[in-house]
């Protein structure tokens, strides 16, 4: 295996000694990507102390040993926890974690039977996860990379705001463009919204037309070479109300203010407590229904959680979407949201399409 | 509700009282969608003898009381589970249905916590499954619709298949069109495989450029009002070797014999049988390393399957692919798909793209 797996392996192992266990299953795809190459959508990984299995079924055994050269692939038969349970037991293994909101009590049963009691599985949720929150070199590199595709399909989305535009044409627009330049895909379902539309934080596109003297909020992420980025805009069409304007300098404000304070050793409460202050100062925090951020990675929801109260601490390498908005209901919404990495001193914000108030 | 909606939950509550429960856990977006035409992404419909009440979180409840006017909506505290399990204890409910195969270990833990042991959880899984295994006429009707998009899509996708042009390119056209013409996506990653990677039943579009003397083999679908549709069809571009013509007439014979086969009261091990027995008049079954077909519906997956053995009888209202192929390694792959809808007598096949050997 490459070196970054087996870093990433030793890694994990380590936990898995910490936490007296024999094996780990790894039930996700992400998770098994993270730590083998391996890109096949079924099977269990077995990371053990001294090796990993990887046991999947006919479709992805020969591609499981073109990616990832040093695994051990075992051909799961009929039930694929059924087969894991039984090599479990004939490699005698005692303590086993898993994730219990990942396995199914289906699984669970298959495995049971198979193990015939011989195995204590035990929950060890979330233990590659939290290793993901840190990014190394080469992470941050496809992060860079897909920060950047953001930016240029939002300045390419912008220019397509015209009067009489419909928001699904948008988002299809957006999805096209990030697919031309490389993207696997969007990373979610694009946010396209027009004047009171803007005021769902998660407003699903439809077939309506734009308008002058509308906000618009556009929201994209793109999957590139397996990583997610995820930025957010909104200008308004025609010459905006000084109430407008108003919001917008608050809303930018408050991002400034969280991403100043994204640090190594700071608490994403903290963060978020940084941009809930100042929209409070303007007297609109009432209008600030989430959270001001979330993890990113190889999937767009990770950790950490930027919200109220978060006693998790930032650590470099985090990567973390800062978003605040002010959403007012009738009239409109606006949001800003940037990515940005944790570095030992300071951070670096990825994405980079410009923040100043644009009346189109 | 909805009369199809209030019919769809009667029939179910019909199933609930064979089994003797008080309450059916539906924790499938797609069952719950089925049910009752609530589109959101998180919560649990409890259906129940008189009554069903969805337990969402916040993001949810205004949609599901506007999409769903008939529904009780419960808001969630904390956790969905622990008030999905306080509720069935207040309502004294004793046996109780959940799907073990989409139940997680931790939800289930969270469900037990809540109900202390009052309340007895038994496995009911595939309930709504088998019931959206017999489309009715709206939902037939939908699915032509999503049936002729497809077909046209196709038939874009072929006029751009000139040597030089990429699969990824291909394969973002096809995105762009389906969209374009009302689909909310694709109901699954197309696959455009250019000569030995036609041989690939599953190939991922890379950045292969097409050449004359290649098989194309091109396999895409939409969801169009969340109806899926799924077509494959395969053409050369340059005049086919006599050994190609053969192979294509084989599969195209095949598929027709599949689809003769598929009638009410037949088995779905028959219709595979049918499509296989034809193979091996050729010798070809070697080369057919899948199965014949499978349902399709509100997901792109669904029952009954089309393979081998398969004792399920079809029955007025499935709708299941017929796609054999032939897969010849280096060499290049063969397969023709089409959607198929089994009627009281007879069948309707639902895409109609030319199925004629085509030498662009």
């Amino acid at each position: 295996m490459d070196n970054v797996y087996t870093r990433r392996i030793a890694h994990l192992q380590a936990g898995i000694r910490k936490q007296r266990l024999d094996s780990l299953l790894v039930t996700s795809p992400h998770d098994w990507y993270y730590l083998t190459g391996f890109t096949g959508e079924a099977g269990v990984l077995l990371v053990e102390a001294r090796g990993v299995t990887l046991i999947t079924d006919g479709r992805f055994t020969v591609q499981a040993k073109e990616e990832s050269p040093g695994l051990k692939v075992e051909l799961q038969r009929e039930c694929l926890y059924r087969t894991c349970g039984e090599l479990l037991k004939r490699r005698r293994r005692r303590r086993v974690g898993f994730d219990a909101g990942q396995l199914t009590v289906a699984q669970m049963g298959s495995l049971k039977k198979a193990t015939t009691g011989a195995v204590r599985l035990l929950d060890a949720g979330g233990m590659v996860l939290s290793l993901r929150t840190v990014k190394d070199a080469a992470e941050l590199a496809a992060m860079r990379k897909a920060a950047a595709l953001a930016d240029q399909v939002m300045q390419a989305a912008m220019r397509l705001l015209k009067p009489g535009v419909r928001e699904l044409e948008i988002a299809d627009e957006i999805e096209y463009r990030m697919r031309k330049r490389g993207a696997s895909g969007s990373a979610f379902e694009s946010i396209v919204a027009f004047g009171e539309r803007a005021a769902l934080p998660h407003a699903r596109p439809t077939a309506k037309r734009l308008k002058k003297g509308q906000l618009v909020v556009l929201d994209l992420g793109a999957i590139l070479d397996r990583y997610c980025s995820d930025i957010t805009r909104t200008v308004f069409v025609g010459t905006a109300p000084a109430k407008v304007r108003l919001w917008y300098h608050a809303v930018l404000e408050a991002q400034a203010a969280a991403i100043d304070a994204v640090a190594a050793g700071r608490t994403c409460g903290d963060v978020d407590a940084a941009a809930r202050g100042v929209l409070a100062a303007h007297r609109l925090d009432q209008y600030f229904v989430h959270s001001t951020g979330h993890g990113l990675g190889l999937e767009v929801h990770e950790n950490p959680r930027v919200a109220k109260g978060q006693k998790t601490l930032l650590a470099s390498g985090n990567v973390v979407t800062i978003e605040p908005g002010v959403y007012v209901p009738g009239v409109g919404g606006i949001r800003i949201e940037d990515d940005v990495a944790v570095h030992r001193s300071g951070n670096e914000v990825l994405t980079r399409a410009s923040r100043e108030f644009i009346e189109l």
